[in-house]
């Protein structure tokens, strides 16, 4: 039995945390960590758990939560990671960090794009990026384990299989992401309230947004080639969910049957990601509260631009449900253990 | 390994007892059974169930499937399981019907309140309704289990405690009730599209529901005393969730503690009941995707009325998820097997 | 030309007085008060009244204000109106106050449910309670007109025709209240998150809730009798609208023609209260943006209970949209004039 | 007083015609056209009419209607509106039609997108495509006028200034589009059920949508140059609004002082276009219920590519409202008349 500890439990993606590993046969959750509510129970803070989970939260104190965990998992803001890692930490248990401070290789882009000193880059580079389908091999022995961000395992799973195949112009690539509210956090604020996000759509960090390096970043180990991209994410009223609309000019003579190939030959055995059939296209209810990833494409004639459509469960696929697949992964566990999710709907 | 038959598979409950019973350790399903989608993938007509159900639609041939079945469920409209059920048919499978057809044990009430010709009440007197809380033992030998609405699961349970104890005025209860749009169906009807249900609230049925005696028939066992309440429903704009508020004289010298110790003595035990600490009031948020009822009551001393609430998902304790939870019983497994689902949040 | 003033300019109903005012003939805006941000435009606080509304936001300076404005409403929190009014100021200026400090004329049941002090009880008495169709007399000659809430301009409405014609017992009365989010106001607080309300409806401050009194008061008024009532307010998933579906005991004899007479009575000729056809019930949506109430009823004869439906929006009709109709009633104007808003639908 | 007939008027943008014009000084509606509602009171099919329209829905008769009328909206499907006009009815009464009919000058190009055979090619020169703040001279003596279509009155206005001043590359233009559900229109179909549509978001008509060739032709005629472009349109679970984000590159040089330069050039002195102060992104909620477009841009660095965004209410200004607006142009009435509605929020 794997022993867990969960610092963030609080928020929305700590507590998806706790919903998937109460239904994993393998692991258990020692230790509630959330600075804001300790002492309170936990179930207090997510009344869905009521009568379910017991415990009350603990405060962050890595040290002993190292001792008795053989896993962390921080669904903590950025920076707060790094400033918990060290020898002793890691000799003790493998961190899974949902936050960004290890998605980075160059520590100078973090700090550029997230305005914040990085406290520990001595740990980047053994800290492995956690995107299953494409790092698998490296996640088994990691102990820093990256856990991708929402927007990013949503866009780079959509446009991974035609950059490796290099069907596409890497310099022409545009992502229109959309993403339901919960991915703003729970933290009270006045452009999240139901009255603010409720029948509205707006477009947000706009040519800022920190998840544009991570995506090009992997796409770049993807082609081979240097990556800059557009990427606009959207706040749509729903609470979960995230579809990404990707646009690429492809290379001359590609057709859509190489382009279906080319999914298929990343993705057909992949548990996680199916591969729609050709005309039916990627709704984020059909992915609702499970670890799947569903893609497809449409190339345009008139245009010669292929429009790839991604879309996931941002607390699972794009946040718990994939760090927990990460955790599997490093513990020898079949990848799916624990996350045979069946979508909810509606 | 009990083997399921579902005929009505692709309206919501059915696609629902699907999604429960794919983590079902004891049940498989055989027969998808849809008159609307035969021949067709029920992958195609639900798409979250993409690349996890492979079987294709079957037309509704109770005599063969009721062969390959231990059980078989009907998630119909009202009328058709009194179609179907006879001697030769119950001597192969049992019945847990979705409907109302063997609910009502007078069968003058239910073609009086349901407008319809009941074409087998002879079978009526052997049906059990199917009140898990309420009727555990005589479920467990029951060929045809009359599985509880919706509306009338959540409102009974929410008073039963009372009733049972005589705690309340028996002819003085009110049950005003709220519910999300999965209850009205899947049928492309006008009331039920996007822009008519959304940003709206209204009641319906008013003082005609068809709920109305189911709750006063379990509700005169209950107290032994004849019932007449009345009984509003409200559609509210989000997709699952029943929430009844429900009011009563208390009789005299009913204290709070009086009420807490009735809710208690029923509850207490009961895995799918959780009885909220004082102050906390029922959300249906908290029960989402899972099988639980939240109750609480508040008693008003300026009016010597209890306010009684309770919240259930629709789709799981009020149809497809009682539906699970009758079959353990009838099959003599754990009640809770396959339906420990953690209600996901947000 | 009437000079406008407004404390409290950048809440939901503060925000909404200004919407409706803008289209009024005969009024002009000449302060937009708002503590929360002096000096900002109006416009970059409620990005709708872009390149409409130049102003910027004034500080609640009532000496001042007083001078320049013929009118001033206050859309403030529970007791802050009663910190400002003086002789002085009510020799420069009529208030309309959206509090409740002026609606109950009972300064110790005023204290008791709001546990506030009440800093100006010497004014209670000559303050009018602005509910329009009701007290339309005594409105005109006010100096200090205290604006209804938004559960009880609905709920009072709705039961008024029955309580003044002596048609239902006032001991049996109930009111299960339901109410779009802009009810909870702009404030940032987690419970008002998107997330935390959207897909949920629960029931709040049972029987707490300070908007009871008021209903009690009025009722009390129309029908002669003590009243004491239950009152179950709930949060819907939507922006705008309050549906109130309230239950009476009707005396013996009446009928469904009495009940039609009795509202036909009252409301006939009334422009914002539009009594529905027989079978048609009330929608919130119908009223939506606008400042009518809709209103109807259903006589149960197996219960001899009466359930009175009731809509309106809960920011025009329940707040702005009222406090204007209550202007125009003070200043000798039309008293639709500005209003004749047309609900928009979807 | 303009005697306006609507054909079509219980669709949603049929009866948007119809709020609006309720509160138009100088129209007046006098056939309620409705084949589907016949004989019955228009306000029974939108009950917001409810005591404000009493008017009975009538057949389609164009000949008597056309008498009758002084301009005639048709809000219907693609198709009609080309059936009924002929000489005759052009000499007596001007056309404003919302369907697509006599948007595109090329009739081949409308029968390969549409897939219908138009009825009255011969019209289709001297109808004006109704876009009123690029048009507005030509629309003044139109007899057909061609209301354009939500999608395309948003998307050509976005990017029309960067067109029409040769900013951009005409061939990289990419328009990601998000539409509320009204757009769908209220025909009873299951993907526009509350269930299917809400807590979702999709794309649909990916590279095959039918406002992609109207967009094209416009932003032809702006820029001098052929224009092909991506057009994706997406479902968004609200009622109203839609926001376009274009995509495009920037020629050698050119400054976000010169985009800044071409949105003012053209939109300062319009009255329903808004361009947001720097760093202020259009949400469609500020819009809603009125005749705005807000739009601005960003200019990434990185990529040398404008984003481009606008919001409008795809009722109104997509819509009716523009209906409107150019009803007032062609019978030399102020363009606002009518039209000065302030968006509602929330």
């Amino acid at each position: 039995m794997i022993k867990v500890g969960i610092i963030g439990s609080t928020g929305y993606a700590g507590a998806e945390i706790v919903r998937i590993l109460l239904n994993h046969p393998e692991a258990e959750i020692v230790w509630y960590g959330s600075r804001s509510y300790v002492d309170q129970k936990f179930a207090s803070v997510f009344g869905n758990f009521t009568e379910i989970v017991d415990a009350k939260c603990l405060d962050d104190n890595i040290e002993e939560l190292s001792k008795e965990a053989d896993v962390v998992f921080t669904a903590t803001p950025q920076g707060y990671c790094a400033t918990i890692v060290n020898d002793v930490v890691l000799s003790n248990t493998k961190i899974i960090d949902l936050s960004a401070d290890f998605r980075l290789k160059d520590v100078s882009v973090y700090e550029k794009w997230y305005k914040i000193e990085h406290k520990s880059p001595q740990y980047i580079d053994e800290a492995v990026y956690g995107l299953c389908e494409v790092n698998r091999d490296k996640i088994k022995n990691a102990r820093i384990l990256a856990n991708p961000g929402c927007f990013t395992t949503c866009s780079i799973l959509t446009i991974y299989p035609l950059a490796k195949e290099h069907l596409i112009d890497m310099d022409s690539i545009i992502v229109d992401a959309k993403s339901g509210t919960s991915g703003a956090g729970r933290g009270a604020k006045l452009p999240n309230l139901f009255c603010e996000v409720n029948e509205s759509i707006k477009a947000y960090g706009v040519a800022t947004h920190r998840h544009t390096p991570e995506i090009e970043e992997q796409l770049c180990y993807a082609s081979g080639e240097d990556v800059v991209i557009d990427f606009t994410p959207h706040l749509v009223p729903m609470n979960r969910g995230i579809l990404a609309t990707a646009y690429a000019k492809v290379k001359d003579g590609v057709t859509s049957d190489d382009i279906r190939a080319a999914y298929n030959k990343y993705y057909e055995n992949e548990y996680f990601v199916r591969v729609l059939e050709d005309g039916v296209l990627p709704e984020t209810k059909w992915v609702e509260g499970s670890n799947f990833l569903d893609v497809n494409f449409k190339l345009n004639p008139r245009t010669n631009r292929v429009i790839m459509m991604g879309a996931i469960d941002n607390l699972v696929k794009g946040a718990a449900g994939q760090a927990v697949q990460n955790m599997n992964i490093m513990f020898g566990l079949p990848e799916n253990m624990g996350l045979k999710l069946v979508p909810m709907f509606p």
